[in-house]
């Protein structure tokens, strides 16, 4: 059973974490998160392991099951995420394990860094989003950056997980130059240390000073998009509902429909490419105005529209 | 309190998401989700609301509030992703709200659907991943399919969330036009419906199938990298062990060091960069061989390279 137990608070833990854990024979986590949880582990198997042993871990919950023991292994966040699970499987298929070898896999889900550091500074996360580990211990940098130039262009807010320690001190200087390629120097930023913990720490900067804020192993880096606010302390990413509503009258902009797509949705948008080239505007300028790629607007372009399904019952949530 | 439940079963709702719908005075949610919390919310009021209305939940929730009501909002996953955060803190905004006017928020994380989804397909999401809807109610398409095309472009995982609904047919097909034109064909697909439900569903399929796939409102969509797999019914995405370690047996590849950056992580990836500008190969070049930007090469080599920091303890995890 790889547990996340999420933030590592008792009482942000689900009940299967917990359930997963009394049902365990032996134990192998991290000594913090195994202390969380002192009054399920009574008489059994204990293994502490250190931070950089993430394979010797998997590698003992293997051992341990083969011999008939059921193992839990203890994960903070969720165990998918730069967590236990991934490990854990490589080590398995390493050893030749298949699903009916007799050892069953469970994931236990929880909240992960990225859920419950934005829960303790806002709603930062209420559009699309990306988490990116700064960690070069398995990962070359020249693919790290990638990923930072690509989700800073894209308008993506951003978490950076691992930002900075000891030795690793230049990346989060690296990705703030990424960045600012993109992004304005005062787009807001949080850096959220152990949420939910007792020594939590939350600061509020900007893109353009975020790398003299005190930053470490246990922190996470928000990074907000091109319309994240900070406003009375709350660090807010727009849904969008403004593209829709006028929100002081409660009603629809003209040519919108509550429950519809936007006028500038995919088949609003097709119809006015459509009527774009027609008027004789290039795919180029039209590729650069949109700033998509030529192929795929030209593509798109030459598939039929659908039809507006219009008989379709309202659509349900966002 | 806005309130995650997780992925809608009970055994996957934390302790403070209970305690909190135990607390309150009001219960406003989706019915669906306000069923699953049937024993705690005897005698209390209850506002059952369609998923369409997401702005009017906050509006009553706050007019509850000023009443002096404790109310929870109910979300399913994790009520800051994509969630009735984001809704919530608009409305208060509009409303004049700052955190001493008497109403106190509370916001309690909850495992994603991305999470979920992915506890039930494997170990999809142990590297860099992004969270993109596809939905264009609220979000004008060319910003859609910018993220998509970026994410696609710099190998990220991706969980599609709102992929398809009775009206929105077609965003799912551009999606996989925008993902084909940077990933494999077979790159590996999962689709999950109602994770943890009792109509679960779990389709495996590939990015040049996945829209004949059944994919709808409660479906998520999770694509893999170019080096996930699925094997035995696992879908996995290696961590990167394999860019370190011998995994067969057990030591580190030559040059490399547990506990220590990458040979290509950023320190050894600069100075190969300085080597190969000494060796008179241009910017332009390097730029086109690492795939970034020529500025950003330009003006990271413009940096003294930090010392090798050898007398910092090791590093911790991953």
């Amino acid at each position: 059973m790889l547990v996340g137990i999420g933030p590592g608070s008792v009482e942000h833990m689900t009940g299967r974490a917990r359930a997963a854990i009394a049902e365990a024979d032996t134990i192998i986590g991290y000594v913090t998160y195994i202390k969380l949880v002192a009054d399920l582990i009574e008489g059994k198997e204990v293994i502490r392991k250190s931070m950089t042993e993430e394979l010797d871990r998997a590698i003992e919950a293997l051992e341990r099951a083969r011999a008939g023991k059921k193992v839990a292994l203890v994960s903070s966040g969720d165990a998918g995420v730069y967590g236990m699970a991934g490990p854990t499987y490589e080590v398995l298929f390493q050893a030749g394990w298949t699903p009916d070898s007799g050892i069953e896999v469970e994931i236990v889900p929880g909240a992960s860094a990225i859920n419950s550091c934005a829960a303790r500074v806002g709603a930062p996360l209420t559009h699309d989003f990306c988490a990116i580990s700064l960690s070069d211990l398995l990962t070359p940098w020249p693919v790290i950056a990638r990923r930072l130039d690509a989700a800073a262009a894209a308008d993506f807010v951003v978490a950076l997980y691992n930002p900075r320690s000891g030795r690793r001190t230049r990346q989060i200087t690296e990705a703030q130059r990424l960045f600012l390629r993109h992004r304005r120097p005062e787009t807001p930023v949080a850096i959220v240390k152990s949420a939910y913990r007792r020594r939590e720490n939350i600061v509020f900067t900007t893109l353009a000073q975020m790398v003299d804020a005190d930053i470490g192993m246990l922190s996470t880096v928000l990074i907000g998009n091109s319309s994240t606010f900070v406003r009375h302390g709350c660090m807010v990413t727009p849904r969008g509902y403004a593209n829709k509503y006028d929100l002081a009258q409660g009603c629809t902009h003209e040519g919108e429909k509550a429950g519809r797509s936007l006028s500038t949705g995919l088949l609003g948008w097709l119809q006015n490419l459509q009527a774009d080239v027609a008027d004789g505007i290039s795919l180029e300028e039209l590729a650069r105005r949109h700033r998509l790629p030529l192929e795929y607007l030209r593509d798109t372009l030459a598939e039929p529209l659908p039809e507006a399904l219009e008989a379709v019952s309202e659509e349900g949530g966002e």
